[in-house]
């Protein structure tokens, strides 16, 4: 402990924060090697700044994951949760933001001292995976470096730390048995998906009418019209079908239950009901944060390409081709993706049945 | 009208944009005056993107302010009005980036032109007059500008146009309005003020019994921290007497009425309560477009104070005073702020009566 | 013209930036059909706005490019060159940014226009084909959409324009003439080609030689670190001989000659000389351009998966894999990315001859 | 020291990074009180963050410093001197994007932990000062905060050390020495401020016959179009006449020296010369380090305003109105701005004497 247990202490910022900890953390090994290189010391403090953002990143999840972790997300909990991603949204900013500090290390100031370095590399940043098993990324879906298990740079607390994330739920299990406990799908008489199903038919049929009645387009026109909407239909196939959603899961490419996914549908559709405003948000931050994490995968290949090259004409992988691959294939919240495509515009949306509709909103109203 | 009223006519990337006007709308000045200056293309075409940027602007204020005028805010548009409160906010953070643009026009580049185009300024910008209206700049606490009146550069339709805005309610109007219909401040036998005016006092009392009793403190250290408390105290003043209030109403001070005060007092503190959480998030969008607006205000003077200079040693005043007085002066909703000071925190907060809290929370929870 | 030819009329903001041509130039295709969808007055805005950023865009290349067509870049030029270039950055950071505000059109909200803008496409925008074009992106390299011509939607006059840039040179092909022209990789005795491949082997076997003697390594390790080097070795190949060079030409891997890459890689290593320091920057704006570029053409891609989702289940190729393909090939600088590999750290370059050097510096320094 | 002096040694990142100090350098106070408030991990963090940042930048500067402070900045060094000022400003965009970090803290949640930091302050910073000191913000024209001198917070140690920096020359003190240097102004029959002069009344002559001869402006309009020019040449009176400007130096209005000033205005003018590019982009340069530093205060004091208030109704100054001074106040660079009153358009340069530009040339150029 930094203070003595006291409110009325005189505090140093200096103390408080640590920074005698902090600011003697800078060890160049060129400097040690006695060829000191200017730039390693940019190349170190930005790597602790990364580390202090993901700590404060992991901060942010775990508090977050726990509101989930409770027998329900309490209503008075989610705009807290909406706005401690946000705070997260924030941040993942100002990590792309920083790849611009990196890329002023230039190749040749970086060969300085790169050799020094060998073989630390951001695989070994153990907060970073952390960050990745917390959200949901699944262990059994990594793309593997130079064919070594993600987990291998770590020790065996760290391990079983990661694992122990990974088993006890993470952040898109918690959201999956969230949406799954949505009371408002089926209602007395009512049922989302019966009647959103109809309301999909009867947008596509009265589109067909009108293309097939209109006296403007050509024939060959009509045929390629009526084919989009074909084409459009199919989207729909999986959310009317679970056997269909099943067996896109079966094969790795959606994660979200059948009863998740028609939750979060209803969710959209009705984003403007009172009750669903909030949790609406929630779903978009998490959009948000899946798109700036793989934005990030993608600066950060694009940077290390540009310091060290394609290595064109030699066998070797290379960092590049790994950190392109994470950026193409390590997604966690791409069932939200998929949500897009089953949109339907207000004018065909039904309304909500008046009982229900009460349900959703306040009983004491602003007026 | 670009096209025939059809839907299935086939559209065009450049006839949908109407690019023929957008495109052939810049007029070199210095290339017609035969002295074609590079720069100028740039100082055009800027320009004409932050007007289209207001335009856009003006599209979203307008329809949030529609919202407002009715009845009453629909609470299923109060997200609605955030989302585009929101799109506001991103498109202001591009405008405070885009001074960057400007900046790479250098004094001695600006000088091949800018002679050719005066008066011209953007003094003269209707659209950024009406943003400023619209949001709630009062006319009779505008900066002058070389003595003219702020809406001396417009045309008479355009004046008429502006009055006709602030007559019929600008944002900040109908926002203390809505404040002030906001009906939970008194309930039953509850009064907010009365139990928000307990807990501050009660907060105070608590802190000075404890700075009394520390056995920490020197007397001088004790007398030192009462003083502060005692300071802290003079911060609740205006908010436990409606006529102090007033007078810094009458002083100019604040624009918002004490009940409206209240109120947004009462949402920020209870921002957690589930009908709360999305007026809270309504405050915080107007107070960040307050700063960003603020913080465009002064970028632009820092601009111009580069290209053209501070003008020491001459008498007149300039461009870069003239903004630079704005972004101190021209303020909308600068009552949020004074809320920052009479927040309490959280384990102070008293808890709502359980019928009040009931009635905050929706009937039908998601479980 | 809008003024007539005289320096002292006197000009309004309105008039000179053509503001009713520009603010009267949105029409909501949803307003005519009389199904007015709020979002498409954004989608129009900011179309308008990235065309007029195009416009910009194209008219500071056309100045650099001209100033390359020339007999010789005149080294008065090269530093306006970089500035205009650092313009160009400033504006595609601002591009990259404004993604952020098309992303607040949510799908839902897309759909209620969607349909009556078909087909118009970014893929119909003539400007951007012609930045693509005049930075040197070859038609023959492009990725086709829908089985499309890149230039299928524009007009004969478009077709022709742009086959003229093309032929007539472009940014790439320029740079690459101008770098043909370096005239120091000779000079008297002194061969650039000579001495580097002797600083390289030297290196590397230096190298080998610590490895080999080192009493900390294990001889596992050595082999280990022995085939690192033999590694690094091989990304030399292609720069010591000219016809391997070649062949990754002839594979379209490369695109400079092998001169001018000789004559990049010169600059790059001796970049602190001082009549390479601007030429070196040069190169480095390039090289953010591409970069950039390829990260705008990335965002794009993530932001229509999100609008329009990646419609899983369905056999169609969709607008997400056009856009996505287009950022892994589209493009133009990359053999600067390669010259990376082949830098080597400053304590193993050479110093230049006396008599070379002393041609690299000013006459007259300031001292 | 971390490692042994070995290059050979196995790295590991988190050893490499000191990863054990820096994650272990968070206390919550709230957290030691028994009260943990969830965002002082955001407040201990961000600071930790910036004081890294503080740390990369002081690390730049004195190397930049060092080179000034040679015999002469060396021709080679310059570029070098020009883009490690392009990284701290890099850095310092981050720095200014980060504000926005910290406004996620909300005042209600803020006062969680508020009391339990007093009387830590930012104002405490050792690094911060450090900074400003390098740069050459003078001691003797600092705000005070609470009528303490500004090094009160530091240890004798850290006071002596902040002196010697200010007695043994900071940037703006080394760049006027560098200034004073350049030996162009005067050679042989050449001198620059009498062409200069000659140039600027020549231009002012040409507009003045030019507005009296004009069959287009009104005698009124004349007269205000002669009255504005007669104010233009006002401006260039400091920059004509000696005493003038050392007058303004002694109000404290300029810094830089006579000398200096024609030096740095040479520059500007001429600034397409090869020689001149260089040195033209370190002023650019410290001029953005100037208006970033300004805007950082200034949205430093406006987040300040947010979180705490204005405090309306008290007597008290505030952390608010002492950072909006400094961003009124503290200025560094100011003589730059003052240039740009004095810049001419190019056509009104006069051309170098053919001898003088030989010299400005490379000798070997690239054809």
């Amino acid at each position: 402990m930094e203070y003595p247990k006291d409110p009325y202490i005189s505090i140093h910022y200096r103390k408080y924060l640590g920074l005698d900890k902090i600011l003697s953390a800078q060890h160049l090994r060129s400097a040690d090697l006695e060829k000191p290189a200017h730039d390693e010391m940019l190349f170190i403090v930005i790597h602790q700044i990364y580390e202090l953002w993901f700590k404060q990143i992991i901060h942010e999840l775990d508090s977050v994951s726990k509101m989930f972790k409770n027998d329900y997300l309490d209503e008075n909990n989610i705009a807290t949760a909406v706005s401690r991603l946000d705070r997260v949204l924030v941040i993942m900013n100002i990590l792309l933001e920083q790849i611009k500090v990196i890329e002023t290390i230039k190749p040749m100031d970086f060969l300085e001292f790169r050799n020094y370095l060998f073989p630390a590399s951001g695989f070994q940043s153990f907060q970073f995976r952390k960050v990745e098993v917390m959200l949901g990324l699944p262990s059994d879906q990594r793309i593997t470096y130079n064919n070594l298990p993600y987990h291998s740079p770590f020790t065996d607390e760290e391990k079983r730390e990661l694992d122990s994330i990974e088993q006890s739920g993470t952040l898109v299990t918690e959201l999956i048995a969230w949406l799954e406990r949505t009371p408002f799908l089926k209602f007395n008489e009512y049922s989302f998906l019966k009647v959103y199903k109809e309301a999909v038919n009867k947008m596509i049929g009265k589109e067909q009418d009108a293309i097939r009645q209109s006296q403007y387009l050509t024939e060959q026109e009509k045929e390629m019209r009526l084919a989009m909407v074909g084409n459009t239909s199919n989207y729909f196939a999986s959310i009317f079908d679970e056997e269909a959603h099943n067996k896109l899961i079966a094969e790795g490419k959606l994660r979200f239950s059948y009863k998740a996914t028609l939750a979060a549908l209803f969710i959209k559709l009705y984003r403007d009901e009172p009750i669903l405003q909030v949790p609406n948000q929630l779903l978009e931050r998490l959009l948000d944060i899946e798109e700036l994490l793989t934005a990030w995968r993608y600066r950060h290949a694009q940077m290390v390409l540009r310091t060290l090259g394609r290595k064109i004409g030699t066998g070797g992988s290379s960092g590049y081709d790994y950190l392109a691959k994470t950026a193409e294939k390590h997604h966690i919240f791409y069932d939200l993706y998929n949500l897009s495509t089953m949109m339907i515009p207000k004018e065909d949306l039904p309304e909500l049945p008046k009982e229900l509709k009460d349900k959703l909103s306040f009983t004491f109203t602003v007026k």
